[in-house]
Formats: C-alpha cells, structure tokens, sequence
C-alpha cells in the first residue's frame, strides 16, 4: 500500500506562536514573544506565522498583533506570516508593513464545525472563497494556498467519510477553474486529531488525484498522541511540506477537551529530529531550534509536551 | 523498503507500575499501586510488570515489592510480572507465590552501558546468561524472552553500528544452540530513545535473518518523541510484541537528561488507540484503559506525557 519515497528536502512553517499564545488564558509580554519569533528564525525556520488578525475581544491575546509584528527584528530567508479570518483582520493585517502576506483560503470538510467556529456551514464558507480569491487579486497577493480544516473528522460530526472528503476537494478543483487559478499548495488539515498514519495516506492520496499538480501539505495535530506517526507515513508518501509547532505549543491544560486538555500542532523539533534521522534536509539548525524550544518552555512557565527538548539531540553523542 | 503486513492481533505488555513507580524520587503508597495495577489488569492487559526486585537501598520505591504482589487481587488470564536482575533478587521474586514467573535473559549491545548499569561490560553479561538459562533450568521455569538492550545506541557509546547488533545476535543465536534452547520472543529495546522508523525496520529484519523463528517484540522509549513512529513502522513489518506504560509513565521531570526529563515508554493507551485504528485487535478495552491511564495521573499527582487521556478517544464521536 504505501510508497516509501521519502523526499530529498523537506519545508517545515512555524505555527507556535500564533497557536501557543493564541491558546493560553494569559497574555505574554509581547518583548517575550518577540524574542521566541527572533529565536526560531535563528534556526533557520522559512516561515513562522506570528500572530492572527482576529476580534480582540474573542482573542485579546493577539490583540497587539499589529505592535507586535513592528518590533521583531527580521532575519532576511524568512517569512512571518499572520492568520485573518474575515476582511476586517485582512485589513488589519495588511497594514502593517512587516507582515509578509500570503493568500490563503479555506474549506471546511465537517459543516457541523464551520457553522461553531463561522456561524455558517461549509458549502457558505466555500463559496466565500470565491470573494477571496477576488480581493486577493485586487491587492496584488497571489493565491499560495489553500486548507481544508477537519479533514480527517471532528468531535461534533464523527469521522469524515473519504467520499465528502473528495466533494470538498472537487468543490475546490471547481472554484480554481472557475477562477483560473493555478493552486500551488493544498493542506489537509487534521484539526482536532482525527488522523491515523494509514487515513494519511489514503487522503494524501486521494488529493493527488483530485488535484493533480497541487503541493500536498499537512497540518498535524497532536491530539490523541499519533501526530508523529502519521508526520512519518506522510513523508514516506513524498509529503514535503507541514505545519508545525515549537515545544508541541498550542496544547493547553485549561481549556479544551472532555479530560482538561488539547494539543498543539505536531512538535516541531521533533518533526525535524525524525527528517533529519531519516537523512532528509530541512534547512534548520535543530540545536538552535531546541534552544527556541526551551525559551519557549521558559516563557510559558510550565512544562511543555515537547520530548526531545527534554532529552536532547544524538549530536552531542554521536560519535563522528 | 518496507513491507506493510499489519499484525491482525498485537501483544501488548504493561510496563507502568514499575517503570513508573521506580523513577520517581517519591514512595506512592501501596494501596494506590495496588489499585493501578487492578484497574490496568481490568482493561485486558494480558501482562503487567508490577514491581522490581532490586536492591531496597537503591530503589526504595521497591522495597516492598512482595507485599505489593501479596495485596493485589489477581484478574484470571492476566501475567503479573517482575523484575531481577541478579539472584538475590530472582530468590526474593520465586518466594512470593502471586508473582508469574518469567524467565528473562538480558543482553546488551552497548558495551559502556553494560559498565555503567551491571559494573561489568557487554561480553561478561553475556557469559553470564548461560548461568541463567541454567539457574532458570533447575528452577523449572522454562526461558521466555530475551532482551536486547540500548539496541540502536546509548549516549555512552552514541549509534550502536548494524554489525555490532549483528554481532550480539550471533552471540544469542550461539548461546541458544549450546543450551539446547529454542527462543519464543527477542526484545529490542531502544532503552534511551536512540531509534528512528527507519532503524526499526531494518534492525527487526536483522533479527529475523539471524534469529529465524523467534517472535520479535520492541521495547521502546519515546526519549526523544519518535516512539510512536517506531512503533508504527514496526507494526508494518508484522511486529505483533510491544512493551508499553500507561499514560506515559516512566518520565521524570526530576531526574536524567541533559535538560531535566527522561521520557518513559512508549504510552500504552496511545499504542493500543494505533491499533484498533488501523484495525489491528489487541484485546484491551481502551476506554477501560482510558480510566486507568487518568487513575495514574492522580496517583502521580502532576500532568502525566499521555495524550489520548486527556483527549479522549474517538469512540463517543464516532457515529455507528
């Protein structure tokens, strides 16, 4: 069943300090958050999506984004991203001049959780991509990529079924060709940890046939423990680009799930620490990425999911 | 590279109670471990370790390993097992009738290790495995299982190289033909987390090769936070043997690594969720599993490494 063609380069995108901060109950000294941003980049990092542009009110902890964005200082290779979600935040973020930004749409596989999280279901989100495919090109910002969140299942709908997996993803074939356009980048996104390693590569899979011609990324959460693995069996299907998450931030013990918690994105430095064991290049300096991981245990406060930070790299021990 | 020959059924032993319990700096009453491994034998588990019969004043936390065993209330098809690892402590374990006797024998392919953890290298612990087979002879307690331990590399010594494990599987194959013994299960253990899928893979083949007809289990630590991955490439290669600890335990935020923590086995409840996703039976109750998992958190008092526990599993959102 699986192919086991590993890719030569693999492009890891920071997603911690929007995911972390965004989830935690306190705010953080905005000097400390600039800091972790500056430290990830060090590692060399191609991309890290800073902050979000959302309600203030919903999400105070962003709601400096824009200042926050104006005192990190840059490290030229890498990309900082923000997340927006209505025209309101896309505004916002497209005035601030540090913000580097990158079209994206959004699909939704469960329509039980776009109408939570949107007050509207997935065919209306869907065809609101329309819209953004038109205001993106009235500010000269090309289409990069595209999301479709809960990809694998929800809590509110169950497992979504590979065949309302595939409408979502003609849905989009249908709005690109409707739109002329050419998507480079399609993530599947496993939101709330559905995924198991073989459902990876049946969807990854079946996006390919689909969509043949897109760039089949991952955004993996941790969930319920499997994230590394299914990180694994995406890679051995030549999967080269994911999500990702320092110190596996974004969990949270207060607030979430049925037993007191949820968890991050797939952990970043161990995401590399496997690219790396399996000889496959990622551009990062992963002790450099271990001592953001660390600084970002320090800012948090408390223990954070992430394994090999805790234990360390082989390089020290590996004989050479 | 890989064959993809799930396992139909999978074979998962319990390491918690003592893993755990044996790394923490405190002495957890024994009522509270007693009732921890009855509710981890309530779920289907078919082998517990429960305690070890060590040295009390080098692990305190064992001391009372006998009355531990004396105040559990057996589940009928269950294994409650222990641990010794010299012949006083194989004296002590055979005078308390409730422990299942297994007969174990342990090598180990790092050789610095050895020295560290025996005061005596690789090839005299070797030598001194055939005492073993003739001390578990007179005993009447036929050999089950060998171990092989720091099986891809320790921070000692760093990888351990192919050939040197080829080695030490030559070295088991020959002690077995000497003895006249035929071999049910072989044990690599990644006993500080220095395997990656791909190792896995090719070191279980190694086994197999060297070691026709002996049911190959894996012991691994998710030290580094790949021990899922391990597992789930080893699952692809038919492996049907694991050791596992419930919620994760074995981690010690106190004592170990280079920046405070070691992590524990891979976490049983996690693996078994693996399986019964990829449709493999293991013969656990997860839910049951679920409860024992969150009983050990309280028990231990702090956020144990475990995700499914605080998640939940799909079950209650699965539609029929």
């Amino acid at each position: 069943m699986s192919t086991t063609t590993l890719p030569r380069h693999v492009e890891i995108h920071e997603e911690g300090p929007r995911e972390g901060f965004q989830i935690e109950p306190a705010t953080y000294p905005q000097a400390e958050r600039a800091t972790l941003v500056e430290a990830l980049a060090e590692s060399g990092l191609p991309q890290i999506q800073v902050a979000s542009f959302v309600s203030p009110k919903r999400v105070p902890q962003m709601a400096d984004a824009d200042r926050l964005f104006a005192t990190i200082r840059k490290r030229p290779g890498t990309r900082y991203t923000a997340l927006w979600l209505n025209e309101a935040g896309f505004e916002r973020a497209r005035a601030v001049p540090q913000v580097d930004l990158a079209g994206t749409l959004y699909f939704y596989a469960s329509d039980a959780f776009s109408r939570q999280n949107n007050g509207r279901g997935a065919a209306a989100v869907m065809d609101e991509q329309r819209a953004w495919v038109q205001r993106y090109r009235e500010a000269g910002l090309p289409v990069e990529s595209a999301y479709v969140m809960t990809a694998f299942g929800c809590n509110l709908e169950g497992e979504i079924a590979e065949p309302r997996l595939a409408e979502v993803l003609r849905g989009v074939a249908a709005l690109l060709r409707d739109a002329g356009l050419q998507l480079p980048k399609l993530y599947l996104a496993d939101t709330v940890g559905w995924a198991n390693p073989h459902a990876v590569r049946r969807r990854v899979d079946l996006v390919r046939t689909l969509l043949p011609g897109v760039r089949v990324g991952l955004h993996l959460h941790d969930t319920r423990g499997l994230g590394i693995a299914n990180a694994f069996a995406a890679l051995e299907m030549g999967v080269d680009l994911f999500d990702a998450s320092v110190a596996g931030l974004g969990g949270c013990p207060f607030c979430g799930h049925a037993h007191g918690s949820a968890a991050g994105n797939v952990c970043t430095e161990n995401l590399v620490f496997l690219c790396h064991e399996l000889g496959i290049a990622t551009g990062i300096d992963l002790e450099a990425l271990l001592d953001a991981a660390r600084l970002a245990e320090r800012i948090i406060g408390r223990r954070l999911d992430g394994k090999l930070m805790h234990a360390g790299s082989l390089a020290a021990w590996r004989k050479p």
